[in-house]
């Protein structure tokens, strides 16, 4: 049998089968089904404002100087007209699950949000530079800040960080995630949208590294790959997600933590300039200036 | 010089070498020499098979439901001819070094497998579906199903490796390990095609999990990043390869397996409900309810 | 009001701020600005070279022997006349920002390198075949060569790293890091471009690997997931970054590294046959033949 006769006769009951299970949701019970875009505009949406914070570094073009005041608008323009238009839509597809929309007030919502991102961008680009020169203060591979910012990975990583944060706290829903996945996907680096960084934020290599929604990081502080910032159970005594609770570290100014490191525990503070040794498990507080490591793996050794 | 005079000049004698090169095949005595399309052509099957199982959200586009069938029935079909074409060339190739091909039978054997495959999406998506739920009961940090089919990394994971998984049991060669492989890339999580993986599985942040070829997985199991299901040695005593044993460990029902744990080796059951902390080594059985887990790092704290 | 609205009101004064930001260049008192490309062209130029040395594996497109010879002249064509103008460009900038280039002189250099870098080609693909073999020779799970080529991260990552090793040697600027990088972030394994590598390297799942720029790897050596070959501090007693020393190990023929094993220090040697078990922490030498491994986690488990 030919290919296309097995297709033409088989895939419409299929796809029949699949369209039930697509029109039927996620949850059993919901009749709205999904009116979503998919994640490739959000994707855009992000490279196009990475492009923005440092145009001939993250833009796919060249920006001859002469033509940055041009570029720079026209990529505004694009970027504002399409997450207006994407956010509205995730928008009423929320609120008309909560029964409480509005399709005007969405549209409204959407560009209040729209106003707050990108009147930030003059201002998350400043912090960046911060980060990006702590990088270069951190790590004795670097040759210059350029450099840095063509190839970090962290650099990247933080750059969404410090937009997805800002779309958090204004509770945008979806959108902070999805961004923060990209960046993880691309980067290895996992930082939840919510979790709160201060400037001159170092990660070198990175790939592993994970901070939970309740982490607490302040100014200068510098991690490496593998570390975990999370929370010590997900899950309180009746079994019940702990939801709304601080259940991530908190980090004080100028800690150090190197690879592989474990820090778990809503109530677990890292105390200033703190220097946190690879692959420790740490599930309590440690004071300011302490030194934690462990030894050499030698007791086991054999000829 | 100019650089076209020194392109023209040297690129044909290095061409030349590399071409002879290429023809040598991969190994020495190979005279077949190469006739496989790029992974790319497999990497866009897959992208198109995860967008018919969640349209709008794995799909590029956007689907009105009034045209849901047309989409499914269309890409369906469009996944259909690629993959039959593609996977008769695999076929073909890997017989042809067994010296045991018949032509037609690879298409036949290929329009099976295709048969096989698509037949079986609405029961893979049912199941996806299932260990959706499964993380938003397991994450604190979720807020709705569909944000984590939008940006949870696991779902791509997991999805990705019950289509690679069917295929691997139709011994289809390269294509399930180069879907698996493609997984791993965007989301750091690695399960080899073989492992077998019942419903409502979560792995949360995921980036360096490792799940080997022969692990055996229950129902409702959930792990986080860097766990490693893997083997003891690979090697037996006398430096063979173990090709073809059982290698890698057996996770029943109900177990939580905490960031970092490393379980090893064929004959190890971590038992019905377990719990395996953070940053545990484990090399033989652990019994039914029982916790395994590690304390502080603090015998070592100096100010 | 509409989002048009609001975009041509607000948008100029945003990007006039942004165009001063960018103007300022990253760092306070720097006039020069920036006039790179994007990463973009050096991923392209990357893919490109890897598509040169497995055309049909690593390229996008089908490559059938016949034309084999014309697909590799004409695909070196197009890499050569990219990668000159793209480095002239860089290295240009480089000279500048240290006042003193002649820029026919790097147009020159910039060829130079491009005849060291498409000569070495061959050579490359020899010795990438070679690591190709030991992955199979490692890896029970692995069915056949080609399986390797098509479906494991480590040749991509190897492969790229050859190429960045050799620029690396040539003294480029920025290019080897943003491929390294590039690597990294499809493999999750980051290879500093300094690393010095013998043939038959295999490295299984990858994901998480650290080899820092000072490591000296020797032939036949293998590494799981999550190594770290690092730097003990990157700081000397003073506070200043040690940049230019040997801050990373040296790892001796025949050496097998299990998961999660975290070797670190300049001087810290691990002799020729050694295997170092998974999860162990090592600061200091181990000799030849030596085995190296920690013990289950079993004191403080609980029924």
């Amino acid at each position: 049998m030919e290919t296309i006769d097995w297709v033409n006769k088989h895939i419409p009951a299929i796809a029949g089968k699949l369209e039930r299970a697509v029109r039927g949701g996620l949850s059993a019970g919901e009749e709205e089904g999904l009116d979503l875009s998919g994640r490739t505009v959000i994707y855009d949406i992000l490279n196009d404002i990475l492009g923005v914070l440092f145009p001939g570094f993250y833009s796919k073009d060249r920006v001859p100087k002469s033509e940055m005041n041009f570029y720079l608008g026209d990529l505004l323009r694009h970027i504002s007209l399409r997450f207006v238009r994407v956010l509205t839509e995730i928008l009423t597809y929320h609120c008309k699950k909560r029964k409480d929309c509005k399709e005007c007030a969405c549209e409204t919502r959407a560009q209040k949000i729209l106003a707050s991102l990108v009147g930030s961008l003059p201002s998350i680009r400043a912090t960046l530079v911060e980060d990006i020169k702590a990088a270069y203060d951190g790590d004795p591979a670097a040759t210059c800040l350029e450099e840095i910012l063509l190839s970090y990975p962290c650099i990247e990583a933080i750059a969404t960080h410090r937009v997805a944060h800002l779309l958090y706290k204004l509770d945008v829903p979806f959108v902070p995630r999805i961004m923060s996945e990209h960046a993880h996907s691309k980067t290895g680096i996992d930082i939840h949208p919510g979790a709160s960084i201060a400037p001159r934020f170092f990660i070198d290599h990175g790939t592993g590294v994970v901070i939970g929604e309740t982490t607490e990081i302040g100014r200068n502080v510098r991690l490496y790959q593998g570390v975990t910032l999370g929370a010590l159970s997900p899950f309180d005594k009746q079994g019940n997600p702990r939801r709304g609770e601080k259940r991530h570290p908190t980090i004080r100014d100028e800690v150090i933590i190197y690879a592989n490191a474990t820090i778990l525990g809503g109530k677990t503070v890292i105390g200033k300039g703190a220097i946190i040794g690879g692959n420790t498990w740490i599930t309590r507080s440690v004071p300011s200036g302490a030194v934690v490591y462990k030894g050499q793996e030698d007791g086991k050794k054999k000829q």
